[in-house]
């Protein structure tokens, strides 16, 4: 058993499949002995009037207050005059870096081997401003915002993070030679952050560009940022490469390293309830939680167990080419924890 | 030979490899008789102050008088107080919707089989507004416009297109959970386009999603349309799918069949004047020209001289895997004509 004090973490288990996923991640932490406590926060049935949202004013502060968290899917209900779930928690907890490692898993067959990069987005500005206004009827404008603040902030994040990750190279992905201003910033401080780092090497490319590089050659990238919704966009693209958001973890990252760590898949409400959903995405942003808190014997103990479940190929769920639920496959990892 | 009086047609052969590709297409035309008479436009070699360009007036004027033009690479000089060839091009002629068909070419090898998908880009407005400003020192504003007219013009294009070429679905590609207002107004034109053609399958896909789901079944995908920056991005992602820009044709369209196809790709300077480019990009998009004008016979005869020989895979150029230079594809084309 552990001799490590508990770390408290949030969780917050979300809605449709993750109620199962989150108890699959729980019963898997617990077998591998994480030194990890659980808080489990239900997001609110009604919108709070004081965040604005169905997250409430409780689950902020339960984050807050542990600086650490993990996250299922959750839908944003359909509605107006409230914000999403998402960009409520990425705001209000001032989660401006979104991370996330794209790695083949062995065993799961996709059209790509050797995957091996990690897209770093910027998560709290640029076409999410939340900006827009009618000018004349028929005529609408959307303002994307670049700050040499939140520029310079992500970007000293993802040099930090290529070189605590034995990183190379770190890519700014733009479309300055359109958006000579905005993304023009953005490269700027980019490359002058990239100054303070002689032993990473840096370049720039074209979203356009690098999205053909990332289905042509995608072993050609390692550390990649640039604004919002080019992250959004490219981390979608870079999960498709490797099987999709199913297997996919994330990170968000704030201020002293408040970290919330999600899977970004859907809530899936056709399968929920029936023991079908694959735990993967959930469990490996867990495994990077562990990492994030620097328990790294029971991030790679736990990661091990499931990537070596997969490559067995003996209890995978149906997403993954199986016959077994989710259960079945909690075990199967459960088994393998070494 | 041809009985049909010659169609004039412009064409800028460009720089780079330019020249070299331009006289590659004019062979192929002329062996395969396609009753088409080039007016050869060189692009201006100083800023035209009339185009604030290096577009010139004459460039301009040549297109609109004969209301077709093909294009090959142009590089944007560097510098400051005037504009981009190719937005130049686009804007002036009112070039308001771009094509890019992506078809697996048979015999030349992806990661991809049997790709078939059109993506339909608005060519005009949206985050190419060219409207930035500074609002304080550090903070930057980018305006993204999207107007009723302009959306609803490229969603007919859209729906026309899918009709005259026997496709069955259009997506309207977006982001508008976001981009409430902006994307929201694309795609609200989009659906009232959509109800006057009842025979064409029509639905929405978030743009993020989108991304993924072409790297993960592209097969699912028929016509796509999309605001400016999502088609530049969604039209390069394609691209890459069947083998590059090199490979793909592309056509600007505009008020009354207005059209200016191109071929996509760089200049390629590090190979110019070598004899070892790849005319098939611009090859295509002679043949969309063709098809175009409604010469469809000829259109076939060429593009099946061209498929068929990549598909032998005797006389291929490098960047293909052969060994061949740019003339002796091309002769092996003309070979191949039936
Ligand atoms: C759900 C949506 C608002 C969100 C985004 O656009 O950021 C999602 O796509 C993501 O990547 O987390
Ligand atoms: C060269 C550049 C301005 C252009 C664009 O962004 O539209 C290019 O990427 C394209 O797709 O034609």
């Amino acid at each position: 058993f552990s001799t490590q004090e508990p770390v408290t973490a949030t969780l917050f288990p979300g809605d449709g499949i993750g109620p199962e996923i989150a108890e699959a991640v729980q019963k898997i932490f617990g077998a591998a002995e994480a030194p990890i406590a659980w808080e489990v926060q239900e997001i609110g049935k009604e919108v709070d009037p004081r965040t604005n949202s169905f997250v409430t004013r409780e689950n902020l502060d339960s984050v807050l207050r542990n600086r650490i968290g993990l996250k299922g899917p959750m839908t944003t209900p359909i509605g107006k005059g409230f914000r999403s779930l998402n960009l409520t928690l990425r705001k209000e907890l001032g989660l401006y870096a979104n991370v996330r490692p794209c790695l083949s898993i062995p065993g799961y067959k996709t059209r790509y081997d050797n995957v091996n990069l990690v897209t770093i987005r910027e998560n709290t500005e640029g076409e999410y401003s939340g900006l827009e206004h009618e000018v004349v009827p028929g005529v609408v404008e959307s303002l994307k915002v670049i700050t040499r603040t939140a520029s310079t902030r992500v970007a000293e994040f993802a040099f930090d993070y290529a070189q605590k990750n034995g990183r190379k190279r770190v890519t700014a992905v733009h479309k300055a030679n359109i958006m000579k201003l905005t993304d023009g910033l953005f490269i700027k401080c980019c490359r002058e952050v990239s100054e303070r780092y002689p032993d990473i090497q840096y370049d720039e490319m074209i979203v356009d560009n690098t999205c053909m590089q990332i289905v042509t050659r995608p072993n050609q990238f390692d550390v990649m940022v640039m604004p919002n919704l080019y992250g959004d966009i490219i981390s979608d693209l870079c999960a498709g490469l490797i099987g999709g958001l199913g297997l996919t973890p994330s990170g968000n990252i704030g201020a002293g390293g408040l970290a919330l760590m999600e899977a970004v898949h859907g809530t899936a409400p056709d399968i929920a309830g029936k023991d079908l959903a694959n735990p993967t995405a959930l469990l490996l942003s867990g495994v990077m939680m562990l990492r994030h808190l620097q328990l790294n014997p029971y991030a790679d103990r736990i990661e091990r167990a499931c990537l070596d479940t997969i490559a067995e190929g003996k209890y995978l769920t149906r997403d993954l080419g199986g016959r077994s639920g989710c259960s079945d496959f909690t075990k199967a990892i459960i088994g393998n924890l070494k």
